[in-house]
């Protein structure tokens, strides 16, 4: 299991969000509160888009490494001198898959970036049979050996990049099947966040109903409201969100769970919370 | 702060004692019980002597490596194939200190090793006058940037290879004047392991008379006794002996707390405790 | 591209094999004369058998990093430290696939090693197809992306462990059938080294009749007679024996090349050498 | 021994300099031409400053690993992703020194970057004496164990952030007296880069007279005048320079020798060259 992030809105320095809360994810590698483990220090990975146009071909950059992100310097680095307007942020507790950066979230497909916190049960004995069902152009592409990335892989396999929710479902529809065949009756344990650079959607559910924490940060203009004395909410726009495995502080009003079985849609404009179900296939 | 065991006995299978008891090393290093962290994944080592004539020079091996010891599979590999009589073992858990291999414990000068909890308070302003007090002719063996290397060699500065506990409390009684001169009224906190791979020195000793935790366990008779149901106790000899942070379990009679200001010799023939007090240089 | 050795025979010192010849594995990690890549520095391994019961269970040991093998010290410390009657030592060359610990040879089944230099040509394309052949109760241990590894399991899919000729015969047939099929002619480029800890084979091959350099040394009693005056020659057994990817040295008569399309069998008694050929499957 | 390059003028994503070239600082990594190892893969590191106003404090930032630069994704995306008008890269080939983060190159100190190609003869002997000269206030700010940072630090101590040419000749002179004091009659071998994020200061020396080679980019409008054809002249601003241990290809006119016991200085208005002399302290 793991913790992530989430972040779109005013473009900030990285250390805004990733250390400064009293309850950053840096925090949650040592102490997570709401995780299956407390301690999350199995390799990390930080993926942002740029402010603007940086000369960069508008995909995701990446640092992903094999330790703990509390003592990582060039995590730290990056934190005090990159600034992002929507970037993904990701520790990991394995279950026992090889600690390699091929398996640190985020997972990357041309602008698209992917990553999750869960499990799929049983995947050492599905995996065969879930990797052969990814589209044979796109299976030379998977470079490690976690549940999380084949999940990635099968959704684009299902159309990802054309209908976000759709493909989801349908990838965990598969997944629920596989397991089923597998006598695995609920396979499916995820809390997963993808983007494509503009939105970010993000899905919490599991097939038994029990799912991994998630929550969303309250509009900032209402925030503002209930804290007039913050500083940071005067400096963000109102459409500035965040979504997170757990709240990283405990400011009254701030953090909303996500329902289960819901996914919600992050993009300029209005935000949606919408009911997800796995559609069979 | 960090966490360490010291074996010496029958020798054994590293794994019987790193990884199989129930609160393990390696447990501890994500879920300490009395330590001041909680976790302590900013490095490990293991420093062990060969069985016997190995072709090898008589001095300790290492392995030492800058991630947690919970996920590294060098150290899982070495646990199931090396076998010895006296080995130490060290999870790391720094307090600012780069995370690198140069300060991961046990250090080794020759045929000796040492390895440190605590802490010597205030070092960042003090290191350079206690650097400066190390034996000039020992002064470029110093790798790393840790309080817990430069009180290695001043205790080698003050003679540790002749008498060790001699060296040892000149080290700290040093520690404490130049604490003093820094306006540092309790500078030592610390628990010490150093072997010439014949006996083993433990201390348990701190300015402020607060000192972290230290155990030894008891006397393989007297436990075989008191459990003769558990195999492991009647495959080791009377003298075997473990000096641990923590206890690696709850077996009722097993473990010792060494006493504040003590320090204990583990050696051939009969083992001994003795207080401990700094001495003044 | 990578480099190899496998030694057999006299219990030794690593250190006597990897470090201490004048053109050691170690020196050509930086320096390889015959290699595609002078330089071989993407990931190490080391993998021994022990010298008799340790108490461990007979598998190999490994020891693999994705440093550089001239830099690691807890190589270093292994080869001053280990013996071993039976040892595989490799150096990788990456042609792209991830640096990572998985993909570092030796790769390891049961009580089974194995090492590749080479490749498969189209291998990003077919791995695929290849991964699929995989026998499905051995397809969950694959946790690498090498070429190599798949190599190694369609050989033990093959029947590795009753038959290792055959079975690496009919794990070529397969990938030169599947080649073609991808419409690479000569797909296979291959030195191979396998062992079960009392055997190895040695296999020199290519679809298109020009292998990768190989080379075995001379019996010991020969190069005894030709070279009194070496000591290392007086201490070692005559049954000893080294398969390189390239000489350690110079010594005149010590080195012949393994020829084309064959293989070697090292194994207490007389060692032999037989022509390979694939098998169609 | 080691390679490096700094780059000052138009903003431009670190790959253009870093990957494009036909003989990169990361094709160095792999095959130096003029260096005095042609492998150097014993960590590297990147420092930039940012493209402007990003809400970072002015330092620049830092990404430094212990691997090849060769192989390193996490460099790789950066290079892909950050823009920015002056750099420095460095790519190190240890002499003996351990390979870790603190020993990777640039150096950091506030605002200030350096980086040293060469090395301190006999430093091993003469690191104590060295390392007291600098100013005890910068003391614990030094982290490794290279001569490197030993000489940065000492440049500090005499005054680099006022007079960068004055501070570095008189760590020179040092350097020289108490070389001899140790019997080393040429203890210096140097190529340094240090810059504040205006100006860059380049240095060429040896105490024998016999320098590790630098190069300077010519002008951009000669070159531009010399070779209309090559877009990337046309994009860039006329002041644009790079500095470089040996040249990144072979454009005819492009690039030129940084006289024997000189410094160049590159900041915005007229670059200058100068000779260098040590300063007796």
């Amino acid at each position: 299991m793991c913790r992530w992030l989430a972040y779109s809105g005013t473009p900030l320095l990285l250390d805004t969000i990733l250390y400064k809360p009293a309850h950053s994810l840096i925090d949650q590698s040592l102490h997570s509160k709401l995780g299956v483990e407390t301690t999350n220090g199995d390799g990390f990975g930080v993926g942002w888009y740029p402010t603007d146009s940086d000369g960069s071909d508008g995909t995701p950059a990446l640092l992903r490494d094999v330790g703990p992100a509390w003592n990582n310097r060039n995590l730290r680095e990056l934190a005090d001198h990159v600034t992002s307007p929507l970037f993904f942020a990701h520790i990991r507790a394995s279950t026992g898959t090889a600690v390699q950066q091929t398996n640190c979230h985020p997972f990357r497909h041309g602008r698209w970036m992917w990553m999750h916190n869960g499990a799929v049960a049983g995947f050492h004995a599905m995996r065969r049979d879930l990797t052969l069902l990814v589209d044979p152009a796109l299976y030379s592409e998977i470079e490690g050996t976690t549940d999380s990335e084949v999940m990635f892989y099968l959704a684009l396999t299902f159309g990802l990049e054309e209908d976000p929710p759709g493909a989801v479902a349908r990838m965990v529809g598969l997944v629920e099947r596989v397991g089923r065949e597998h006598g695995v009756e609920n396979p499916m344990q995820m809390t997963v966040a993808v983007s494509d650079g503009t939105s970010v959607w993000a899905f919490r559910y599991s097939s038994a109903g029990a799912s991994r924490s998630l929550f969303y940060s309250s509009r900032v203009d209402s925030l503002r409201r209930l804290h007039p004395d913050i500083p940071f909410l005067q400096e963000v726009s109102d459409e500035t969100r965040l979504v997170v495995s757990e709240p990283l502080g405990d400011l009254p009003g701030a953090w909303n769970e996500v329902p289960e079985s819901s996914y919600g849609v992050v993009r300029p404009g209005a935000d949606a919370m919408h009911p997800f179900a796995p559609e069979p296939v």
